[in-house]
């Protein structure tokens, strides 16, 4: 077998911007060799063991695929996370990014609960083509200010020089109000409510697998509605599914608000955000659902009649999540040993390790871990059976952990006589998350499996939830906030200060405000900058 | 309300090309206004009736809707089906191409499917950057060959010409095998088994709806193998999985075979292909499998160490169904009415009309058909209830006939006292079609629907497998397949000339070789074109 040095994915990409500012600086990202965690030296090879001498994780670690600590250095943690778990990799363009089987899975998790809230919320998918006339971009004048610096051109098809410049979309406000000029005639066409899934491009300098690359995958919908009061309804209700299922799937406590002026997306009159606390503290803007007003109608003449006859420009919205999103999940719950899934969004739930010493254990063994799995499978939990003889079984503990499954069940001869198996549990590491002696009649054993899952799943928002609140400083003042930020918390304080002064939180602390959450405390309050009054506070934060 | 004056699609879009020596003629695709099927003028609308006088369908024809017959002008009978029933629109690239809502339904449908079938199959859904250096693109000479006239590049990126241009993704090929000689090293590695779902560019000429556009969706597989026999079996597995496809969700039967050396994909050794009849006669290829054997391996250097330590390059298979079969659902089944959908694949499988003329009937009847739509709905049943006020019930029931909804069920005040309904199937028209006296009761209407949407599906099978037979003519000679292709029929003969002459037969005829089908006669067969031994028989027809 081939023996592989392996080393860490560390220093082999930049890390990422800490202030908007800065992106802009053009940055070559060196190419790589390809990690492949499967392959190992044969030092890694340890023999199984059961019960007391079952296994000694610590032999089992494989030397080469160790995962830089998170306290260390959380880039590189994050990096050797996507490499070792097989999340994704590299494209040959720079700034690209190959989503492996594993990643996607994820992703799939994502797209498969939000596709049916988008359906039940009356929404039908639908594509537009990505490729759009550079003069729709110029339309509206905040947007071809926001997004020309990004953009791909295509200007050559078919051998020949294009007339006009094609944008590749990096996100399709202008397209789609180009389509619904031609589709809405009167209010009978409205509301008008629809999603597309699909690939968008954005020529940033800085990337970073999942958190921001050349080109990523998302969903984009775009509503048109009669009024603005419909249009604000929408906006709100979008940004409200992302919530939930932040917290309810993904296990994130995102904090729900409304940007700044400053941070509002170009062409929006009013930008709601997710924004979710990482590992290291920094802020993660992981969903937007924008009020476009009448922005892109104006710009795009796209009006109806209304029920009294009357021209009308529409009020529109667009929102979104993207694969950004996975880059999320792993900041938010993983750990030293690696990537830690949620189990409603993790491809595989319960991984069955089967352990054997003698060939004339094996059979007995492969057989009950084969009825096991059966049985967890007919009753819907995602189960994957790692029977392969190419591997010890710690080191199958060791990678499954790595790989972030939120159960893992072992079974040995012992385990076969006894009619039980050991569960192990990924959020709970070592002998307290263990448990010996579940039976393996299907009854029982899948109502202990669900009741983990569910424990696990639970489990995995409070721990989330205690950093975030732990690392969240109540300021009154600018010296509050700049040592909260200093100390690497995120900073809420009372705000009603000028955009200038915004500005100048971002340029000496690196903070931006990442929103006005929905959430806000009572009372009177003093602007932390001004002392004027304030009706909000906002929440202060270093970003990705 | 807007009365807007609708015009057909008809002349709008240029033919597509009938043989492919004529694709690369350069055709500028005219503007048009857009047709908007739910707006009509006052004069459409007409009055309700029950039983006797229920609906009279001609009374209720929208004038300005009507689609050119199917016999008279079969381009623009299409051209009208996708715009009358809401299936796609032009994007404001020319070549470009909206799906729209009920369109992408379709695609959704067919991607449920295939998705399944390819997990079950053991493959991976991922994702690849669309961006691939053009450098990548010229590794293969053959796939260079056929796809440089086709490309789009993206020359400039966030502002900058760039210093190597981009294609924009005509197929993976070539970036698959990028990444593959990253993640390949051993014979442990394989087979590696992925599929992605993504868009596609190819720089059309003459481009059509769903047939052929600039960008289209589809699923492109890879896969990498130990030894060319694994490679064949799973060109071959792919084929059968599109074959049942076909036959048994879009009913539609096509005939899998090889493709000659001529027509095999540009880098393929083999190509499989599943070849269906079109209502025109023209065939459309509606899927393809290719072995590559060892051609990109070779261009990439993707190697593999044996079980014996040798380093070999790995063998490849791709294969892809596309949005173009949309286009071939329409062709297959629309009739004069519109659309016609496969209950198996249909977006709403039943729709239910309710009928009532005064305003104390309205609530009895509503309220019975609602009790209907959630009982067929509870049973699994894709079912809508079209109970808008602005339309007649004769209006809806053309509207949904020509949106090729499978059954119709209409409720009146009679129905409700009676406890039954009137069921109307798409695939028959008029009377023949309509059964009165369905009980309403839960379960038997459940089990009568269910049982007739089955039928539906055979029906519609049958009735295409009967038209492809009876179109297909058996030939001896060249002057024999002439003729046939002259009546616009596929011919099948034997055939073991050479690639000068099968390129002869199409300068002459017009007509390709489609296949050499799987489904060989038995006995010893004589050339058509030279007269020698010939192992196969082909099928040669004129194509989309």
């Amino acid at each position: 077998m081939v023996s592989l040095k392996l080393s860490s994915f560390t220093h082999l990409l930049s890390s990422p911007s800490t202030t908007a500012l800065s992106r802009r600086s053009p940055v070559n990202l060196p190419r790589r060799h390809f990690l492949h965690p499967l392959t190992t030296t044969s030092s890694a090879k340890t023999t199984a063991a059961e019960t007391k001498d079952r296994v000694d994780n610590s032999k089992n670690r494989v030397p080469d695929r160790v995962i830089t600590p998170r306290s260390q250095d959380f880039n590189a943690w994050y990096l050797d996370i996507i490499a070792h778990a097989e999340l994704a990799d590299y494209g040959p363009v720079r700034g690209t990014m190959v989503i492996r089987p594993y990643g996607y899975a994820i992703w799939e998790s994502i797209q498969e609960y939000l596709n049916v809230k988008f359906k039940e919320t009356g929404h039908s998918n639908m594509y537009f083509p990505q490729f759009i006339p550079y003069s729709f971009i110029e339309k509206e004048a905040s947007h071809v200010e926001g997004f020309s610096p990004e953009l791909a051109l295509v200007t050559i098809g078919g051998g020949k020089e294009l007339e006009e410049k094609l944008v590749v979309r990096p996100t399709s406000e202008t397209i789609v109000n180009h389509m619904f000029t031609q589709w809405i005639h009167s209010y009978r066409d409205l509301p008008l409510l629809i999603n597309q899934w699909a690939n968008v491009t954005r020529w940033e300098m800085r990337t970073k697998p999942f958190v921001r690359t050349l080109e990523f995958l998302w969903q984009e919908g775009h509503t048109a509605h009669a009024t603005p009061e419909e249009a604000e309804n929408e906006a709100k209700q979008m940004i409200d599914i992302y919530t939930r299922f932040s917290f309810e799937e993904a296990a994130i406590p995102v904090i729900p608000g409304r940007k700044s002026k400053v941070e509002t997306f170009a062409g929006a009159c009013k930008t709601y955000t997710i924004e979710a606390m990482m590992g290291d503290k920094k802020a993660l803007q992981a969903g937007t659902s924008h009020n476009l007003g009448q922005n892109f109608s104006r710009a795009f003449e796209t009006q109806f009649t209304d029920e009294n006859g009357q021209r009308e420009y529409i009020w529109q919205t667009s929102w979104a999540v993207s694969t950004r999103f996975v880059g999320g999940i792993i900041m938010t719950h993983g750990d030293d040993a690696g990537l830690m899934l949620p189990p409603k969004i993790a491809p595989i739930q319960v991984v069955i390790v089967p352990i054997w010493k003698k060939d004339d254990e094996k059979m007995a063994v492969l057989n009950a871990a084969l009825s096991v799995k059966e049985a967890l499978k007919s009753s819907g939990v995602k189960v994957k059976l790692d029977d392969s003889d190419q591997r010890t079984p710690g080191w199958k503990f060791n990678f499954w952990e790595m790989k972030g499954v939120p159960l893992r069940i072992e079974i040995g001869p012992r385990d076969v006589s006894s009619g039980n198996v050991v569960i192990s549990r990924r959020d709970i590491p070592g002998k307290q998350g263990k448990v010996f002696g579940i039976s393996m009649e299907p009854s029982i054993l899948e109502a202990y499996v669900k009741d983990k899952l569910e424990e696990i799943q639970s489990s995995l928002l409070e721990r989330a939830i205690a950093f975030r609140d732990s690392n969240i400083v109540d300021v009154s003042t600018y010296d509050d906030l700049k040592a909260a930020i200093s100390q690497g918390k995120w900073a809420r304080g009372p705000w009603s200060a000028s955009d200038e002064d915004e500005l100048k939180v971002k340029e000496e602390t690196g903070a931006t405000i990442r929103c006005f959450p929905f959430e806000q405390p009572q009372g009177i309050k003093r602007c932390l900058m001004t002392g004027d009054p304030a009706e909000e506070v906002a929440i202060f934060a270093k970003s990705y």
